[in-house]
């Protein structure tokens, strides 16, 4: 039969999360009774906004009337969507046909590696969210998995450490530079100097860098950046990806978008966007049109409203977390700007702490090392969770001794 | 900057029908007053059946509520959805871990590159949907395009035309074969004895066969095979992909499945199913629930009656097609199994009768050589349509004279 590919043969192991799940369910296995309390993947557990539902609603009930019925949508998405976020997010500074809509940040990392190719080095912060890795090695961009160093050949690894306030040193040579701020998993923030930095090396070394601002509407500090975009220059070196994923409850739902601006270009003066065009019209059929309908209701006055109040729900867990381990006076960060909480565990392994919280307490997180090396000894954990759990879950905390 | 992705570069144009909407746009800037007619893209027209309509509506309304709220769903889909389509179309014969769920066949094409890899050689009906080719061209499997022989260099294109019944001749070497039964564009539909042949010689070449189904639904003849793995041993070697699109009217709500057996292998022995496993949980986040919520109800009794009607409808659209160009004395085929009449035009090529058609008679259809150069010399007739807009074309086409 066929051979199989190689770079897929590369992935050293399953992605985390599946990990976690099976690990959660052989406890559950053992004890049927245990009430499990997750604060440990990143997905949301408010009901979306009803307001949003009715958009939701609306949408399908258009499909089911000749006069309203739509077919396929263009595949960068619905135009009026993609000028309404180029208004809200960015201030009319971008063009709608700057901004692609999607099925989420998630898709986005993948079909941007179909964009790059094979042939780009790429650099990661060091912890950082899995998929920019993973997808990157199936896309044969890398070397193999170094099991003693625990990372991929050929990967620049940004090391993100409480010691370097969680900004990585620059100064290494790559193709594409995976930026996320606020961060997955360490809730760090950076700011407009940091970010500024960030572009103009980006420049020096002619790199391209992909922003994840999926987290930015957590950010309640006016004086920190939501959009790589609020940096000048920005737009001749960055992508931004964003998502409706976790200000909306749209998790399930799937709606994100990407911006590729005009001024983006190949050493050759070819654009970019025009790439991502092709890139999106042949691997791409267009998110799905009823997620869409929502979202042009959770840009409207009411829904951008309601968007805040959910943000402002899931803070209010972070605060309340990172109060509990701060009382507990362990290392932490994050949790002020965005919904994770980053706990350092002295002397612990992040899997060693995870399976320990999970016997014990019934409590899911995720193992820090999940995220990287640098993430060794360290457990992240989400305020995705609803208020009564995050209590009950930090109650049982109480007797942790570390 | 950085270079640009050199197999994103061999892409020789835009993607097909682009095209036909920059044309049809030309033509209407210069008569704003034209009422065309499309029968160009396979683009569904009927509104979703209500009781569909009313899944996707409570797809919604369970978000809107914490207590049925539902957050990021597995990668694979809904099990109860992957449970209910091995019942529905695989009478059992496949179990749901051999299905997943997706936002439709079309992604699913491009993330099957991203299995099979680079290496790869595929083989592809000449003409087939543009989407096999581009999306293999991306991921740096072929040459580059030949503009002489209008072909791209490491392609094998297995030439389907009425001389060999639209069934190509199987002696090349490749390793994967994209097959499409009924096919788009041409309407044919391979009997049991051809797809027995295919599985044969994949075997013996060892080869996979990507089988699309999109439009297995139309067929009416109990003879004729809706899927590949009506045929013994085919899943050991076959994938199959299949659509919410055409049948329920879920071109925009964006619906799919893909099957990949169990006892698929690569040569080493490792599953398919593992890989792509794997590729979807690291490139994609599950389709959107309110969509697998209404797909639910489509496989209902009362949905799948209502999709039963769906499909009778365009199916008589193609008769009328059919009939029309038979009475012209114009060669055609298709159109009895498929939503689309492939018709012949002597002498004439594929863009020159496209643009006579949409200048003289407003009538937006495909051009045949869109989809590979076995398809100059004729044109696709779509019959997703209303039906007061078939019988109009068809009226305006009386005077046509060839």
């Amino acid at each position: 039969m066929v051979k199989r590919n190689p770079s897929l043969a590369k992935l050293h192991s399953g992605y985390l999360f599946p990990e976690i799940a099976r690990r959660k369910e052989a406890v559950l296995v053992c004890n049927p009774q245990a009430k499990m309390i997750s604060l440990g993947i990143g997905d949301t557990t408010e009901p979306i906004p009803l307001t949003i539902v009715e958009g939701l609603k609306q949408g399908a009930i258009n499909l089911g009337d000749v006069n309203s019925y739509q077919g396929y949508g263009p595949e960068q998405g619905i135009y009026s969507l993609r000028e309404k976020i180029a208004e809200v997010f960015y201030n009319q500074h971008l063009t709608p046909e700057e901004i692609f809509i999607s099925d989420g940040a998630k898709c986005d990392i993948g079909r941007l590696q179909l964009l790059f190719g094979p042939q780009v080095k790429m650099a990661v912060q060091d912890p950082s969210y899995p998929a920019y890795v993973d997808t990157s090695v199936a896309c044969g961009q890398t070397g193999h998995f170094d099991e003693e160093k625990g990372l991929y050949d050929g990967i620049v690894y940004m090391r993100c450490l409480p010691e370097n306030n969680f900004f990585p040193t620059l100064d290494f040579q790559a193709d594409v530079i995976y930026f996320c701020s606020p961060n997955n998993p360490t809730g760090a923030v950076a700011t407009k100097e940091q970010l500024a930095q960030l572009v103009a090396y980006a420049k020096q070394i002619k790199a391209v860098i992909v922003f994840d601002a999926a987290y930015a509407h957590f950010i309640q500090d006016p004086f920190l950046p939501k959009s790589i975009f609020e940096i000048e220059g920005a737009e001749e070196v960055a992508i931004e990806l964003n998502s409706f994923s976790k200000i909306a409850g749209f998790t399930g739902v799937r709606l994100g978008w990407s911006v590729v601006p005009q001024k983006l270009c190949y050493d050759d003066g070819q654009s970019l966007n025009k790439d991502w065009n092709r890139v999106t019209t042949t691997f791409f059929n267009g998110a799905s049109n009823i997620a869409q309908a929502g979202a042009l209701r959770a840009l409207t006055p009411e829904g951008l409203a309601a968007i805040y109040d959910q943000t402002k729900h899931y803070l209010v867990n972070a605060h309340k977390i990172k109060a509990a381990f701060s009382a507990l006076n362990l290392p932490c960060f994050g949790g002020e700007h965005a919904p994770y909480v980053w706990v350092q565990f002295p002397g612990k392994n992040s899997w060693e702490m995870f399976n320990e919280l999970l016997e014990r307490y019934h409590l899911v997180t995720t193992p820090g090392s999940g995220f990287g090396p640098a993430g060794e000894g360290f457990l992240r954990f989400s305020a995705f969770a609803q208020r009564k759990d995050v209590e009950e879950a930090l109650g049982r905390l109480k007797s942790l001794r570390v």
